[in-house]
């Protein structure tokens, strides 16, 4: 039996990309419960962009992380130990956990997870708080009609793909653009996009979405920002949607990045646009991963993991999602 | 009795400022009435940032005006002979009319105006199209709640005053931007705005706006864009609203103007941003038409107004939108 933790602790705020002066990995004793805190084992830590964004400590949705504290963020694992009357030993449980071995959590911080309706991986993605942000960005922002072009930046993420093929399930024309012919392969291929496009080989984006989007665009999914954005904003029609998720090119900058002021289009044409968080909507979650889970389960929303072994190998593979690296949702198997 | 007719038509598609290339300053007959037409007398015409765009071919809300026919916009006149039956000689009528002495128009495009009720001219502004303009996308797109700030870039235009004053109606703290002290003390004084910044003569505008907004910016009602904006969105707060009515400073751009890319901003606070047209709210006019002649009479909503004489001087008042020349509505007297 293990008997010490091991943790990340955040040792320095980066400045650009983190490198390894950010973290601190660290060995200590296994925490003490309080009253109504579980002791949980972490089984699989998911690393997403947004964690970038609590590294600094600029005004934010999310806290920032604490210098010397542990860094953290959706975890599946298996409770040890409760002092909490809804969880027994055993249990496997999802919620916000530290980069670690163990998390004492309380207990109204975890939602149970039933590994046998899906695997418990998938509490971290398609079931979980991407599949969340998927849902409510697309439908609740996008309001897509039957019909209507879709496209998504970062298509071949954890969320992208989800808006994808939500929007498939509402009768959308839908185009991602992502980074590597593999993506895009298996974007087409696997998950039914109707086109996507390769950033990285394309020489001119706005005339290869021209291309793929004969109809204009009424949705833009945008989770990347930057050059990507730019070539989208001036083919959107009137009345079109911006539901703002991401905008990994600017996360590791360190001076404001200039590009084409895009505001006249947008008065032009009557166009909205709405940055989010996908915790705006937790009132309504129960709704949500009652549809996720069916559209699962029915094959209609597919999947891919990527899958790093060793809680050591987490800030490499939280890097990877700046290099592009992952088809699908990232995810470290603690031990 | 006059028996001709005194029409601007458009010569030329201007780059950059109109100048005197833009127009034909022609004299015609007046224009035979069709089945359900009626021939107005124009008295008063109203000069809008908006007929830039339309002087211009490219895709926005309102067709382009076309070369070698008469310019027009919003104007109140009287109805000299009619073939429809809504409208009799002597009636006072406002709707979208030539930049001439006389139009012939489908009954079907006019409005009657009670010349009792309000000075006709005001049908051009705080009961016409400015005042509609500010009621839905301050009342719809802001959605103000008692307590919060708003600030309003051109606050001093048409637009820019009625929001101001609606704001106040709500319990919203109100700040105006715009360009002379002549314009500022009339905001706060007359109108009853909280501050006002001159953006002529602040060093730093991002500083006075913070002083000036000490509990940050809730609602962003821009009618102007570029560097104004760039100094206030960085200082909206989560959940912030941004109607996006005018960007005057680009409407003479040759070419693409860069700025500070600011959509992490965006994500990161939750923040709406809508563009615009008073007409996506046509089926609407008439509860909005009554709330503002209401407090129009009330004395809630104050007004003035800059009247140029002549309707040969009307490309001069045009332009000095441009030059920020304008405190109030700008009209033209037609004769």
């Amino acid at each position: 039996m293990v008997t010490k933790n091991r943790q990340f602790l955040l040792a320095k705020r980066p400045i650009g990309l983190p490198d390894e002066s950010t973290y601190n990995f660290v060995e200590s004793d296994i925490p003490e419960l309080k009253a109504n805190e579980v002791l949980v084992r972490g089984q699989y830590l998911s690393v997403d962009p947004y964690m970038r964004g609590r590294m600094s400590d600029a005004k934010s949705y999310a806290a920032p992380f604490e210098l010397d504290q542990p860094l953290n963020g959706g975890v599946v694992g298996t409770v040890i130990k409760s002092n909490h009357p809804n969880f027994s030993e055993g249990d496997t449980v999802t919620g916000r956990m530290d980069w670690a071995d163990y998390t004492a959590i309380g207990g109204d911080q975890l939602r149970k997870v039933n590994p046998d309706q899906a695997p418990i991986t998938t509490a971290l993605h398609v079931n979980g708080m991407p599949g969340l942000t998927a849902y409510f960005g697309l439908l609740d922002i996008g309001q897509p009609k039957e019909g209507e072009t879709v496209v998504i930046s970062g298509a071949a993420g954890a969320v992208g793909m989800v808006v994808g093929q939500i929007a498939k399930l509402k009768g959308c024309r839908v185009v991602g653009i992502a980074g590597s012919e593999e993506k895009n392969a298996y974007l087409i291929n696997e998950l039914g996009f109707d086109a996507a496009i390769n950033y990285k080989t394309t020489n001119d984006l706005r005339q290869a979405l021209k291309e793929a989007c004969p109809d204009g665009i009424d949705i833009y999914f945008d989770n990347v920002g930057g050059e990507i954005s730019d070539a989208v904003f001036s083919l959107l029609n009137f009345h079109a949607r911006v539901p703002l998720c991401g905008q990994i090119a600017h996360y590791n900058d360190t001076q404001v990045s200039m590009g084409p002021r895009f505001l006249t289009t947008f008065l032009k044409r009557s166009i909205l646009l709405k940055g989010f968080i996908v915790t705006n909507y937790e009132g309504r979650y129960e709704e949500a991963i009652k549809d996720l889970a069916k559209w699962v389960s029915e094959g209609n929303i597919k999947y891919k993991e990527n899958i790093v072994e060793g809680l050591e190998n987490t800030p490499d593979a939280f890097l990877g999602l700046f290099r592009g690296d992952n088809l699908g949702k990232q995810l470290v198997k603690i031990s």
